[in-house]
């Protein structure tokens, strides 16, 4: 293929392991996601590292590609550092997994590239490793990325899905709903009466943040992705075997977000969401974490929503608005497919 | 749903984070893949690990899924297990990340789950963190698979691409091309008159066999997947800026794996392999590797096809069964496209 002749979409030859294969990580990719001068061109990276390593993987699929306040590269490098943070891990080093369908643009894929990229530089990560591999065109959606991580969880630390204990308080880092609505708009051509933005955003800043001024007085974290604050509750309550009791007017959702919602038949409660992260601490030291939380920039919202209880194990009460107490359950069915 | 109710097909809610994410995690996935009594369900598993860690990744999108020889869970799990022997690791650790596409059959999903779970104890290696998306009918192709890997590297142990001396012989520890003309064969209906069948397999254990032997005499092993032999020594000479001279009569290549590759038009160069490996090491141990690898069932038919030479850095030549020399060039375009 002469110069004149480069292609702009992607080929299935660009899937080959062959030429095109080296020409599109070597041309396309590994400047725009690189933070090191020389990436390794061996089947494995290798890195040192000495203790608790915390090790994830997520794949995105998320659709439409670009969103407000995102695309599918910042999510995928948020997604993975996010869910090593949520253990208590330092995120280090990512891989990056590309499944491209015959057709789609490269220009696309530059823009996805530099997303990642900066992402990375955003969060202090990088890529090391990597694939990309290419499907037929009909047989996949454009663009899917997978990313795996690696971080590594200081000695002493300890936080887990399984630790929170009744009496401990539930805290949310702020308000709830927007990743999600932001991408239904931006699938459905809605325009809301202000700009809804997804919250997508790496967290390793301000847990590392939270963990520092907390120490051990933090048990649990998780952030509320897929299925919303009220799955992630049932999931960390089942893990835990304990219940919880929450405050409806207590959960943060801004008054647009709020409004978007109930024209769309949405509960902010399932809405997923991609900056936020909810804590399970100790209750004496409550408050300090709220405190430390509200001085990042992430964190100005930072609530507490309610307590974990002594009940039956992994039920999730809430105290509405109106007074009675009603249950909260798992996400049943599907919201919104494919929202990251 | 009700008990006699349940679903037969994968249906996007599946893919909600709800409930129905949660069934089909608990209920058809972990238990086939579980080599622990309990994973853990938080955002990252923690493992403890010391020392040079090799991390890798790859996505699977072979079609059709199940082939002889194998299906697109044993090769999820051999490929990322092979990236890792690659540099010398010992595999430890997979994580397991599946893209399903809506109306995929769940019985299907439980072969390939049976055949990842039976794959990581033949390699002893164990999953411990995994993710499940669903795409809408049309946007995905029943079912891809992304596996990341961590390993670890012995105290001392330097194997890369990027050490090929002059002077190393160049050893290929099988028979070439089986794996992709047995994924030819299973696509197109094609009857040989003797079952190809993948040669997909887990390295490790060869690999650790022939570095327990050699110690450092190993300078580089890489598997020649994607692109064949052709294409992956033509990778290995631009790492190490050194030029290489195989023999033609030298390459191991069955013959009715000959006569199915003249019959289709593919040259058994550029043909993927899945459970071969090329190892280039010092020429005074050359004997004593080819040994060490033909000792163990997957080295049976191991042989020495050429040596590094001191020429133009990345090119690679043949010497052919008619005498003259010629270049063995980077395969371009697509042989084969969703070979794995």
């Amino acid at each position: 293929m002469s110069e004149t002749d480069k292609p702009e979409t992607v080929l299935l030859a660009h899937g080959s392991g062959g030429s095109l294969s080296h020409e599109l990580v070597a041309g396309r990719v590994l400047f725009r996601i690189s933070t090191e001068a020389t990436p390794t061109l061996d089947d494995s990276a290798v890195v040192e590292m000495h203790g608790c390593i915390a090790f994830t993987t997520d794949s995105y699929i998320v659709d439409p590609l670009f969103f407000p306040g995102g695309d599918i590269g910042r999510l995928a490098v948020c997604g993975t550092v996010n869910d090593l943070s949520m253990v208590g891990a330092i995120p280090r080093h990512l891989s990056l997994a590309l499944i491209l369908e015959e057709g789609f643009p490269l220009q696309s894929l530059d823009a996805v590239m530099r997303s990642v990229g900066d992402t990375c530089r955003e969060a202090g990560v990088d890529i090391i490793t990597g694939d990309t591999k290419v499907v037929n065109r009909g047989k996949g959606d454009g663009l899917f990325i997978n990313t795996a991580g690696i971080g590594l969880v200081p000695d002493g630390r300890h936080i887990s899905g399984k630790l929170a204990r009744p009496g401990d308080r539930i805290l949310v880092s702020g308000s709830l709903a927007e990743h999600g609505l932001a991408i239904m708009a931006a699938r459905e051509g809605l325009a809301f009466s202000s700009a809804i933005r997804s919250d997508c955003a790496p967290l390793n800043g301000i847990v590392g943040a939270l963990l520092e001024a907390m120490g051990d007085a933090v048990h649990c974290m998780r952030d509320p992705t897929r299925g919303g604050l009220g799955t992630t509750l049932n999931e960390l309550a089942s893990q835990s075997r304990v219940a919880m009791l929450i405050d409806e007017s207590a959960i943060p959702v801004r008054p647009d977000v709020r409004a978007a919602c109930e024209m769309l038949g949405l509960d902010p409660m399932y809405v997923a969401n991609e900056g936020k992260f909810i804590a399970i601490v100790e209750p004496s030291r409550a408050e300090a974490a709220l405190r430390a939380l509200r001085v990042h920039p992430l964190g100005k919202n930072a609530v507490d929503i309610g307590e974990v209880v002594a009940g039956r194990p992994g039920r999730v009460m809430m105290r509405t608005h109106l007074g009675p107490t009603r249950l909260v359950a798992m996400l049943s069915g599907e919201l919104l497919p494919r929202i990251c």
